[in-house]
């Protein structure tokens, strides 16, 4: 039998969508970050947090992911920034084509960062490739220092861990949450992944979050 | 074109096996409860408290799914309940195959209620029925008040509402979860839905949880 070699890889649907979102942010120099957690770790209030404080620096957009309801579109668009709500209907991850669509939709051309907020979930959106520059994993100390080891993958995908809600730690005693237990696992997975703990309430350590996003927007140049 | 009627429902491979499942559940007169939520929810923890203090009233085993690990197989056993841990290398869900597979390994000949802890997950578990009695669907606090309207399908198709880590709205000004208005929206999708706030760590509420569980077992005769 012979073998051809055609020379390219053959890409599902999902990663050619992907690929096409990908050139057309490189293409615009935008930086684009897919931000991935269970429902509940405090996405929305990181975002909210963040475009309020970096407000006078960087233009931000965002994409929402949502089965049902416009929600987190509607805390987004009460900063002021642009909003786009996707709403999956059912489906546990959001898709490269559905990003395609949302940018078409932003006005991108004003923008500098464009966050894209997944459907909360731990595990289906990891193995989606949306055109994005990084994945953003966020952990919230409620739900325990064990998720790294039970949901590797999203761990060993992402550029960085934000382990959120860390002002439950001081004031609580409910929450039994390792810190170092979670550095060890997550690093364990994925050497270079960058680990902050942050309290989008109270706004404890986002300073070197917001220095690490201008970083990746010097980079981008 | 002739219409012909077959006289039978076909069904997918997983509600196959799930029709096997529940037949051999029923003809053996054991009440099996799948067991949803996000990641860190407390599904573990809850069973952790309900095997021990039910201990000597309701012989109870347990069928747990995870994407990798022993670990919540191993915190059921430290009970001395009879635990399998079923491990789905990625898969978001568990099927109605691997709890057949599962209750196999189980001593069900000995026990009265069969647990399925499914992957912490609040999307695809719901679509997959495992040949259980019902569902139960696990919320905590530090998740928000907004989850049954972003996150209806597991809301709508629960016999029971557990509203975990109700000790944080007691002691942390960092909790913000209207109780009423989960149990409203809630009741919109399921207006049947029974709704039981509780904390697994201090024990508040399970009292009522226990009652329940008791009449579902008097109620299999």
């Amino acid at each position: 039998m012979y073998k051809v070699n055609i020379g390219k890889k053959i890409l599902s649907a999902n990663d050619e969508y992907a690929l096409k979102n990908s050139q057309f942010l490189s293409g615009q120099k935008k930086l684009c970050l897919n931000i991935i957690s269970s429902p509940g770790s405090g996405k929305t209030t990181i975002l909210v947090r963040t475009i309020k404080e970096l407000r006078n620096k960087i233009k931000i957009g965002v994409i929402e992911g949502d089965i049902q309801t416009e929600l987190d579109a509607e805390r987004i668009r009460a900063t002021g920034a642009p909003a786009i709500q996707i709403n999956t209907n059912g489906s546990c991850h959001l898709s490269a084509a559905q990003v395609s669509s949302a940018l078409d939709k932003l006005p991108t051309r004003d923008l500098e960062l464009i966050f894209i907020e997944n459907v909360g979930n731990l595990v289906c959106p990891s193995a989606f490739e949306l055109g994005e520059n990084a994945k953003i994993v966020v952990l919230s100390v409620a739900e325990g220092d064990d998720k790294p080891v039970k949901y590797p993958a999203i761990f060993a995908r992402s550029k960085v861990l934000l382990i959120n809600k860390i002002d439950m730690l001081a004031t609580t005693s409910q929450v039994d949450f390792d810190i170092e237990r979670v550095k060890i696992d997550a690093r364990k997975l994925n050497k270079n992944i960058e680990i902050f703990p942050i309290s989008a309430r109270t706004g404890e350590g986002m300073t070197i979050w917001y220095d690490w996003l201008k970083r990746q927007l010097n980079n981008l140049g």
